[in-house]
């Protein structure tokens, strides 16, 4: 009998019946899949990946034996099999990531998930060999989310055509002309942007599955390297009519997504990328496909949707976490905490500017910058991403084609994670720390609204941001005493400082971007609740 | 006949007549002065100095002949005389600085006046020889204004005791025993300081000569320097009981201040330091101590009240400016613009964190920060203060004692006024301005957010901040010329990048803290409209 890990997946290919044919074979042809588990039955489609050859995917979450039936009106009778669903040996695979209590994300097997992310836009869409120079850089790099766009992107420094499109060619179905106008008036966010010109003829209801089988072997690369795969649906970096389809080519295209791809572990979806720039799209069109994913994906993946002006109300039920972008250039990360209070959900920043040198001002900040941001947003209880824009005589940037890293960042978000992964109890929150609230250092001016997280009880780290003392004052408990260390976030060292009670000097390097982490080591609980999330 | 220079002083010194005499000279006995000139008329109160000596004092606004007559209890006789006041030879007597149209601050000759602030709280209080270094730093400083309390203060770093103390010792007159309680609340904002010992049987009915003979001393040296006196009345770091004065010795001790001090023509009056810490005063307090200074000062001085946690209500009508201190830790003067939208009045930003490495999160930011705090300020319409606060052996903190700079900024300042003195037309003003609205740059996101000043029309000034992009696009109109300078501000130079039209790109050093000037030098004017502030 076939074995599958659990979270892997197995794929039952199924050819069109004999004497069966569609005019088209994605709209027309029908297959679902239903496997039955001792633990679950579910219930997926299947999708036409091209050559008269349909394909019913299964990623099952219990180990133990699976029974299917695979029907459809592309059959004649029925396919029924077995497969046994195994335990997990593969480093990566921890399942899928879930919302956890607190706020947290965390891996379906218990392993917390601190998600240190960047940004590619268009890597799928490069040539060959700059795809595989991407995936050898991730592999090196600490990066464990990448978002991504399925269609092609049109920018600057995004002029040209893409390795192949999302749709096929020729016959001219499925697109909205009345959009077109709405279209342009959202283009002045794009001045120095040719207006679009319209004259690639695709057939929207016609999925070109060579695309999107580079897409499934990219996705499952990224999958196997424990990289997890925010996938945007939908941009406004469009040339080719992608946001002028008619409603259904739409809704057909997020459905033919979820039967694709659904089965990876890793897959987030990403509704759109700076989805208040796409003057196609109305509110009720973002809720209706929200929902379609909310209520047609088996596996319950991470959905969200990513602004450009003005968040989209994170509360709506089918998000799961906050997928943000920065709206104030000198403060980012700093709200962090404030919009966990507010929405209750995950707080992902998956723009809060890169590190590069290009002009535009969301494109140029130092590695330290993007760094302090993080240990920001990380420190609060929440979550950042990483991008690159510097400008080399190829036009060959991170951000969006991939290729190599050039900056000054990326270890020292490696070293951030390693630090997180040493918290006791997973997850990290912003205070009340024993530091600020018990014993009054916040009332003296010292962390001056820095960050600090705090993991109850007696663990926690200060974050001293831009500010550089060459000492500072702890007041710690006489009763209690605590290990201490200086960490330097940017030299990646961590140095101890001794065990200290009492009211206590502890020298500073007068740098910037240092922290200083306390662990007690003798002496009775603070007090403060521990968390169900905190416990894990 | 006497002659005294325009915006000096003329001193007449009165002895208590003969066989007068009364028990506290300084609240019983009384003395004005009456100055007619060609253009005004002016009566003024005299101050007890001591030894039956009482003073008069008056600074002219206009040049010519003056009479004067001096009467009051002291006298059995009004004494009268004649003076002229003549056209100023000295270098830096260009006048009071007063609030000119636009939010802008200028001297009464038409000079602009660029406030580049510093702090000493309480540099007065110091030993002589450190008070004459103090002086000499100064003489070598870019600073043109500089903040320091009458009162002497008790602080972490201060607590020694003040060379004088500003009211006699002795008969303990004037304190009032109720307000101790409120005075212990508030302390909580300073955790680590002792408790008030109120062992200081002070009469605070009589101010003590010798300590405002001192203070005298200081501000005219100032005043000789070109230094504005930013002089605090009031502030909560008090160990001696100077904030449970009775109410009517407080506005004896204002008045006095106004009798003293308000001939010199760089006094500023500054309420308080963190008013909102003082907890023995109520708003009423507040109001009451402008109302004094707004009806009786005959020189209206520039006044204002300097908040700790939250602004005080800038828009009453006795406040001349804003005298901030930032109320976030990492956005403070990016808000001026803002402000002077909010009050229509000069943004004066007194405190926005100081240079040093302390443990006091409001003292360890780097020059760098410092600086860019500066450009913000200057570059978005108004001004700022530094403050220096490195650690020693010797606990000499500039911020509090003054003696010697030891920080990176002073220097950068003084390039920023340079800069500032450029501007044609004498302010700089937050847009709209050329390169942002006309031809869009901000649009495409490169200034995204940060300063640029303008001056209509034809001159702008944008600067780059914590971003470092390797060049810039600059859509310039094709029918106007352009010079264009790259601006270090950190490195202090100016370099030419050439004359140019429509679209160009201007290559930049992929450095922080640029700034990029532009000088229209041949073509139309775009049309902004010249206020009459710019074009004074």
């Amino acid at each position: 009998m076939e074995r599958v890990e659990k979270w892997d997946f197995i794929e039952i290919e199924v050819k069109c019946a004999q004497g069966l044919s569609f005019q088209n074979p994605f709209t027309q042809g029908q297959v679902t899949g239903t496997f039955r588990g001792e633990r679950e039955e579910v219930r997926v489609s299947g999708f036409y990946d091209g050559g008269g050859c349909y394909k019913v995917r299964f990623m099952p979450a219990h180990e133990g034996r699976y029974a299917y039936v695979i029907e459809g009106n592309i059959l004649r009778e029925a396919i029924t099999g077995e497969f046994e669903a195994v335990s997990p040996t593969r480093e990566n695979n921890h399942g899928r990531v879930r919302v956890v209590v607190g706020c947290h994300l965390g891996y379906e097997d218990g392993t917390p998930y601190y998600s240190i992310g960047t940004t590619c836009y268009a890597w799928v869409h490069q040539s060959m060999e700059l795809q595989e120079q991407t995936l050898e850089t991730l592999k090196g790099s600490p990066f464990n989310k990448i978002r991504f766009c399925i269609f092609p992107k049109f920018y600057e420094f995004n002029k040209k055509e893409p390795l192949t499109y999302p749709f096929e060619r020729g016959t001219g179905q499925g697109l909205d002309g009345t959009l077109a106008e709405q279209d342009r008036r959202q283009r002045k966010h794009f001045p120095g942007m040719e207006e679009p010109r319209w004259d690639f003829d695709f057939d929207y209801f016609r999925p070109n599955t060579a695309h999107f089988q580079r897409f499934d072997l990219r996705i499952r690369q990224l999958r196997d390297l424990g990289i997890e795969a925010d996938i945007i649906l939908m941009h406004p970096y469009d040339r080719w009519g992608m946001n002028l389809m008619q409603a259904r080519c739409c809704d057909q295209y997020l459905r033919y997504m979820i039967a694709r791809y659904g089965a990876y572990r890793n897959v987030w979806w990403s509704l759109a990328n700076e989805y208040d720039l796409i003057g196609t799209k109305t509110g009720q069109d973002w809720e209706r496909y929200g929902e379609i994913f909310y209520r047609e994906d088996p596996y319950g993946h991470l959905r969200s949707i990513h602004n450009c002006m003005g968040f989209y109300d994170y509360s709506r039920e089918w998000i799961t976490h906050c997928s943000m972008q920065r709206q104030d250039f000198y403060k980012t990360t700093e709200y962090t905490d404030e919009y966990l209070e507010q929405y209750g959900k995950p707080v992902v920043w998956d723009e809060i500017c890169y590190e590069g040198n290009i002009h535009f001002g969301w494109g140029n900040i130092t590695g330290q910058e993007l760094v302090r941001r993080f240990w920001e947003a990380f420190l609060r209880g929440g979550c950042a991403g990483h991008g690159e824009t510097f400008l080399d005589e190829k036009e060959i940037l991170w951000w969006s084609h991939g290729g190599i890293l050039k900056g000054e960042s990326p270890q020292r978000l490696r070293f951030l994670l390693k630090i997180c992964q040493e918290t006791p109890g997973g997850y990290l929150r912003k205070g009340p720390g024993l530091f600020d609230e018990v014993v009054g250092i916040g009332g003296e001016g010292e962390s001056d609204g820095k960050a600090s997280g705090s993991e109850p009880c007696g663990y926690e780290i200060h974050y001293l941001g831009i500010t550089r003392p060459a000492y500072r004052m702890l007041y710690l408990p006489q009763d209690q005493e605590y290990q201490v260390e200086v960490i330097d976030t940017w030299g990646m060292t961590v140095e101890d400082a001794g065990v200290h009670s009492g009211t206590t000097r502890i020298e500073l390097p007068a740098r910037q971007y240092m922290a200083i982490r306390i662990r007690r080591v003798r002496g009775k609980c603070c007090g403060a609740p521990v968390r169900d999330a905190d416990k894990k």
